[in-house]
């Protein structure tokens, strides 16, 4: 860690002396600051912003735990390198660069430009009576979402976003989260792409079976990544780190970010300092995670797709914080009188 | 009103066909929806943006509801003049014109290109024992909202949001919102610009007693506003109720834009079928209202600064909304498989 040169009060200070009543712009003045502080400047600058998509297939999808056919995985794939997906539709909108990355998806794409291979696997197993990855596999996708992330960094990227594609990954994200936190899986699931209620029933059957199976594995993030977690869970929580540890701003996305994020935490805790949490979606699991991890979202849209939409959606409001901090007159510049004092 | 000619089966076709799960877009599908529906098409598209805030002073900023002295009111219009202003910065950010308007702030400005001269008169009297205004002055901010959209509908805009600044308006907008929903007033003030305990008691103990005066008054919107509005708030509700007639969309801001707008619909509730709440704030009294006119707000980032900044920080997600209906591939087109049948 290098040492800061600018302190959080002046940061403070340049915020507070806005024409405008202290703290009035919320949460987008907690993101200013978190902004400023992270690039330890007080006049911060979002520069070639990127969202990296990680997609991968889940042996757990096999055992009725999703809505969709595990299929969908490589053809949504197909239609990310079509352009056609929302997550391509909203970084076009904000001129974010997207890249797509085949963590581990079961299915032969051949050589394609649109997409970097980095296929640890044709999919994981089902993790129900045994390990998803193993210990090899998932260190081998720790390493390689952080040298994604240096090469992007080499572009001149400060601010980076991550999302998903992996049908059968919210089954795979509540179980690693129930195992890093300790909570009953019931707790941690939702209706994933849209499940009806005798599903989500067998969803938490399945999972609570699953986790009495891994009861032995260790807790630390690497046991219980490669035991239930996914090949993009597992190298986004690489990324992640990477990208906090190169000074970037880290855009964490819906609910199986957050877990891949939860991992990357408990790997190491400095890495809050440049996390900004996107989008809270509907599924209870994340609302619980969000509390435990006392992260607030920007956004509540009460979406559940992933592929690092809330990233997307998000980013005009991180220029917003810039740019009122930057652009902002001061009281004293405008001529405004301030409070009265009591 | 004009017959629409696409059915609202065919635009939740449109979205629903999709590739991502039924409904996973949450809000931003909601809001594809209403505007589909406004325009009445199928391909919709948001031209010329605007964003009007009007600005007037309220004489019962005298009787020490406000953490802020009256003068800040021309000081913050002549700082919007000079592009200072969060909202300055905000509208320029997304390519939204900004538009001034003096409805009646206490000072005399001049000429000046950068501001729409519509004053009704130097601010309006402390409604404690009096009325704010006379009916005339309020049937004129009602005609001269109206006007201005008029001209603005004529430059091919078709989608307009409404700002305001007064220092003591929310103290109006509380009143008025008391009375129109017969709460008592208690439930329908906050901390303003930054009250503390005692101060905020006080401001409640006045306006109390302004309401025990007004008791006689009518329930009707134009009694309501000649006896506590304030020029701003009552040219505001006319600039809404034009808007929506001419089939604008209108973006509806913080806690003061949303007592203009439920005055302009406790006149024209069709009105609702063109609005898009912007922003929550966090004044008690605004959620409160929303939560009595049924309207979930796009955005909840605990601002309360008015000016039109929630509309301005909302409406890149307005274009998301546009985008993804416009632009993402369907199944068919992309040849993703739909979700398995039960």
């Amino acid at each position: 860690m290098h040492t800061a040169t600018i302190t959080s009060q002046e940061i403070q200070a340049k915020i507070d002396f806005k024409t405008k009543p202290l703290g009035a712009l919320g949460q987008l003045e907690k993101l200013a600051f978190r902004i400023a502080s992270v690039q330890d400047t007080l006049s911060p600058r979002l520069t070639n912003p990127h969202i990296i998509v990680f997609a991968a297939s889940h042996g757990i999808a096999s055992e009725g735990v999703s809505a969709y056919p595990s299929e969908v995985t490589p053809q949504m794939v197909l239609n990310f390198i079509g352009g056609g997906a929302a997550i391509n539709v909203f970084t076009e909108q904000h001129g974010i660069k997207l890249l797509l990355v085949d963590a581990g998806v079961d299915h032969d794409f051949g050589k394609n430009e649109k997409l970097i291979d980095a296929k640890v696997n044709f999919g994981t197993k089902s993790f129900v009576r045994q390990s998803a990855m193993t210990d090899a596999e998932c260190r081998q996708c720790l390493e390689k979402g952080a040298e994604l992330v240096r090469e992007v960094r080499e572009t001149g990227c400060n601010v980076i976003g991550f999302g998903e594609m992996g049908i059968g990954n919210t089954s795979s994200a509540s179980s690693v989260m129930s195992k890093l936190l300790d909570i009953p899986v019931a707790e941690c699931v939702g209706k994933g792409t849209g499940l009806d209620d005798a599903q989500l029933s067998r969803k938490i059957a399945v999972l609570t079976s699953a986790l009495e199976h891994h009861q032995q594995t260790g807790n630390d993030p690497v046991s219980v990544l490669a035991a239930m977690g996914g090949f993009e869970i597992a190298m986004m929580c690489g990324a992640m780190l990477e990208a906090a540890r190169l000074g970037m701003l880290v855009l964490v996305d819906g609910f199986i970010a957050s877990v891949s994020y939860l991992a990357a935490f408990k790997m190491d805790a400095s890495i809050r300092t440049h996390a900004v949490f996107c989008h809270q979606s509907n599924e209870k699991g994340h609302r619980l995670l969000l509390q435990s991890l006392e992260a607030d979202a920007l956004l509540k849209l009460d979406m559940r797709l992933g592929e690092g939409t809330g990233c997307a959606l998000a980013y005009p409001l991180l220029q917003s914080a810039v740019a009122f901090l930057n652009e902002m007159a001061s009281f004293e510049s405008a001529g405004v009188s301030q409070k009265a004092e009591n």
